[in-house]
């Protein structure tokens, strides 16, 4: 079976492929994730196209059957490039546009919240999508966040002060609901609660984004493959543009389970 | 009269240009700070030194009589590359030599702390320079730190908590110093000392690096030449490889006055 490419600037997309493994654990995944140069949300939209646009041909080429965009910073800038990178043979989900679909039909006509990185924000995805659906947006970057979570600062006084920083003054106090806009964001998720009041629900994309790409694909994970799959290991490969061992401990902590990181020279071509 | 070409990953370097236009106000300057490429502190050794090789080049190219590299993670990881890419001609003041030499000096014989990104520490730069000049030494890395710093956070909960998490433990309890072995960190020195015993000095490279230029080159301020200056604005460039609004902002911020950013595309020629 051919896999399913996932790439994200770094780390954060691992959650995304948590998901997509836990979804769909009979499908072979090649996630990619741009530690060289990470972090995107802190880029250029120009930048962030070009190599989104340079990961997604590599992974086409790589043989991968659907391109899974973990990286909210890509998805808001990079989609259009994306898509005319690979052409019309293969689907590409971003984490966009399923969380859209799922937050305008359940709180349609209600103010909802979207937190990123600058470049998520600033790109105005979210806010223009969700207005388009009868929403209204509150939207706010926290730009540290996830490289607090990137360096394994979460659910503790560094996360907490960055949180007070950024949500301390009730920006989020009436909203129906808030999007975690960054795949690093659900590991604090928790911790982003405690910020809020108690009725607004916390939305996490990683398993709307993984129910989009069984749909988009038509890969469901049945009964039957997952006792044929049984016991037979899935390819499952990680490849990093810049292999450094503190990103290696981190993947392993994201993924969940052992990884085993490679380094592609993409960008030496 | 030809600029000091100086350099860093981003807005840090602008301490030591800082240090160097107070100490050599008649000499014109050009700052090239690589913010696509920016944390250098997180990358690996052989990528941050293709990166500032090539940064050196192009500072020669536009006609720099000197090079600093106002940047540790450069400095500990790269300096051989930058003078063999700008040859014998242009001298190349790092950030790491000035320090050592003052603090060898002044604290010979004594445990000398040091703390930098996880780049300059694992290259074990100032540890291998200091214990050639006996002095012992404690090093730690502390990532996030410059981060933090670029985003905002310095002398507020964010920085606090980091240093918590970094300094908390006494690690630096018995030193007679501690270097500051990030450009960033100055903009925190007081916030770090109170994480320390008072008896343990807080060593800044900046001035030490500006002395050190001005010895190299043979360029000193003059009141004469002061005089002359007085009213002539002299030439200040401040190229990034990246422009993004936030980052023209700090830029103000951290070099005390304001700065014109222009975008260079070093990197796409």
């Amino acid at each position: 079976m051919r896999p399913i490419g996932i790439f994200d600037s770094g780390i954060g997309g691992l959650t995304v492929a948590r998901a997509i493994a836990d979804r769909l654990p009979h499908v072979p995944i090649v996630y990619f994730g741009d530690t060289e140069h990470l972090p995107y949300g802190e880029k250029s939209p120009e930048l962030i196209r070009q190599y989104a646009s340079g990961i997604a041909t590599h992974l086409k080429e790589r043989g991968c059957q659907a391109i899974v965009v973990a990286c909210n910073s890509a998805s808001s800038n990079a989609l259009d490039s994306i898509q005319s990178a690979v052409g019309p043979g293969v689907p590409v989900i971003d984490v966009l546009q399923p969380v859209v679909n799922a937050v305008s039909l359940r709180f349609s006509r209600t103010n909802v919240g979207v937190i990123g990185t600058r470049a998520t924000i600033e790109s105005g995805g979210y806010q223009r999508m969700l207005e388009e659906r009868g929403c209204q947006v509150t939207a706010l970057a926290t730009p540290l966040l996830a490289a607090a979570i990137e360096e394994g600062f979460h659910e503790g006084l560094v996360s907490e002060a960055l949180l007070q920083a950024y949500l301390g003054q009730g920006t989020f106090d009436d909203v129906s609901a808030l999007i975690l806009g960054c795949t690093h964001y659900p590991l604090i998720a928790e911790q982003i609660a405690a910020f809020l009041p108690n009725s607004v629900e916390i939305i996490n994309s990683a398993e709307l984004v993984a129910e989009a790409l069984a749909n988009a694909t038509g890969l469901y994970s049945k009964h039957e493959d997952l006792e044929i799959q049984r016991g037979t290991p899935v390819l499952r490969q990680f490849l990093v543009s810049d292999l450094t061992v503190s990103f290696a401990q981190s993947a392993q902590r994201f993924f969940g389970e052992e990884v085993q990181l490679e380094e592609s020279d993409l960008w030496s071509q």
